[in-house]
């Protein structure tokens, strides 16, 4: 087991000492933490203060992670390293010069679209997707060349494609998992995740309820057996994990990843009028302590020891080892 | 000649005393000027107060218009009302509370994209219009109930028509010419401009050299008989003047206004590499002094006294009167 890594490439946890020590308790190297949803670059910054704070306070238990070899030091000294990105394109405004801003503080993915439309591609819940827009093309080319990853957990699918057809580096799913095994307009049709695939980028498997089958009620059993199909349908090395676990927050936060500022109505996303607040996790999954449920979930569906040690980390870990770093002329190091 | 109006619905100069002369000697009465091309709110903020500045020094030229009744205030004073607006979204950010604010501020028009794809809408320039977006449709809602005017001079095809249908106000085209009359991307279908005139809705007339037919070499001929052409398709009451009057800036204005923060390439607009910078006015416009140019050269198409003076300025006042005042519930008066 000691050279098996675990990462979750997405989490947005009501973040504190308690959390920090499941993530321990469940020998978590890594986390990708969201941390914009809606905010614009200066309220983002004050979020990273605020993460600034929460590393010195508990650096016994993590600190920020910036690259592949920061995995490896976690992993070494019995620690979580936490890597910032973002759900939605916001906090770069309308500037093409703040991505590699962004990058220089530590941010590792950016969203180019979160449901709606964004100034550079289309969400998933919008009734038209007209692919990477004008400035999508030039701000997709800036992230490739400072190493921010193209996330398109929440984008909808001509725009996913083009994404990965425009990038020359590979792209990530951060959190989605295939719509052949439960059809929710967030998962992913097999035409995307074969894309995704073919040109080395990663899918991290959600169980956030409603992207699972049966949602809450979903099992133990259905989840690795969705992830071992999918790992013939992609490549069992282009497949991680992506917990999406929102832990420890009131309802109103749901409320503000759904609606930020951009309506006066209620938008329930994924959710209804009836069950409008964060869903019940799957008995398996409760929090960052159940990672083995998934671990030995796998071993059962026949994956490999090495296949399962892939999905559990070493995938992100590789591609966070390649595309994290900037092109030699980007002058971010 | 007493009760005539000049409005001019769209000038971007870099002002000074000299223009403010020359708008008086030009006997026009309001100017729409534009205060944010891609600026954020708190840009966007100190150019109003760059403007309040403006109104301090020339109280004796020029004051701010918020209402059709400053329009005949300007008439009887011998000054001219400027009003406010944005040629892009950008100083609403991704806020739809900040749409009400923007109308307190006294900003009378807002278009919905300029170009490029926005939150709200498509620009002529992306290869797709995938239509009004989900926070489209709740920005122009909110934008009716302020007395905000949607325009959608900059905009694609698809998304002027889907405005003008969802709006439950009249929108504006404020500067723009037919494309019967001149292909250019920016200028308006046949179909879009019947629509606009269905429903109540005004096109302002651009002396924009790249929206003439032989651009800086159009005749006041040519001009002045596309307006009669296009009373007939539109009616008479739904036409106005919106010169796009850019008088006074150096070439790296026109810069701003197409590239902004989107890209770092060039991006030339209606322009080219080797005519990057701002065009020739046609000999008959030079600047607001030739006013009398238009008024003469419509009479000689043949248009009536009282159809000559809607184009000049009446219909323009009489949208003021009705577009600019929130619904009664919107609680800013």
């Amino acid at each position: 087991m000691t050279n098996s890594y675990r990462i979750d490439c997405l989490q947005y946890c009501n973040w504190s000492e308690e959390i920090f020590r499941q993530l321990r308790e469940g020998k978590v190297d890594a986390i990708h933490v969201t941390i914009a949803y809606h905010e614009l670059f200066q309220d983002m910054v004050r979020n990273i203060g605020r993460w600034n704070r929460l590393f010195t306070r508990y650096s016994d238990l993590i600190f920020q992670g910036r690259n592949g070899d920061d995995v490896r030091l976690a992993h070494n000294t019995n620690r979580t390293a936490v890597f910032f990105g973002f759900q939605n394109p916001s906090p770069i405004e309308d500037d093409i010069d703040l991505v590699q801003i962004v990058h220089t503080l530590g941010v590792r993915f950016m969203q180019l679209s979160y449901n709606n439309q964004s100034l550079l591609a289309t969400g998933c819940y919008e009734a038209e997707d007209p692919g990477i827009t004008r400035m999508g093309k030039q701000i997709i080319a800036e992230m490739n060349r400072v190493g921010l990853v193209i996330d398109m957990s929440h984008s909808a699918q001509r725009s996913t494609l083009e994404a990965m057809e425009i990038s020359e580096r590979p792209i990530a799913i951060t959190h989605a998992n295939p719509a052949f095994w439960h059809p929710a307009l967030r998962n992913k049709s097999d035409d995307v995740l074969r894309a995704l695939g073919q040109s080395g980028g990663m899918l991290g498997f959600s169980a956030y309820p409603h992207h699972l089958k049966d949602k809450s009620a979903c099992t133990l059993e259905s989840f690795c057996e969705m992830i071992a199909r999918t790992a013939e349908l992609m490549g069992p090395e282009n497949i991680g994990i992506g917990t999406d676990l929102c832990q420890g927050h009131p309802d109103s936060e749901v409320e503000w990843m759904r609606v930020g500022r951009w309506t006066k109505e209620i938008d329930y996303g994924e959710g209804s009028k009836s069950n409008a607040g964060f869903p019940d996790m799957p008995s398996w999954f409760r929090d960052n302590r159940d990672f083995g449920n998934i671990e030995n979930g796998l071993r059962a569906t026949g994956l490999s020891e090495a296949e399962v040690s892939g999905v559990m980390g070493g995938n992100w870990l590789r591609f966070y080892d390649t595309n994290f770093d900037p092109i030699s002329d980007a002058g971010d190091k």
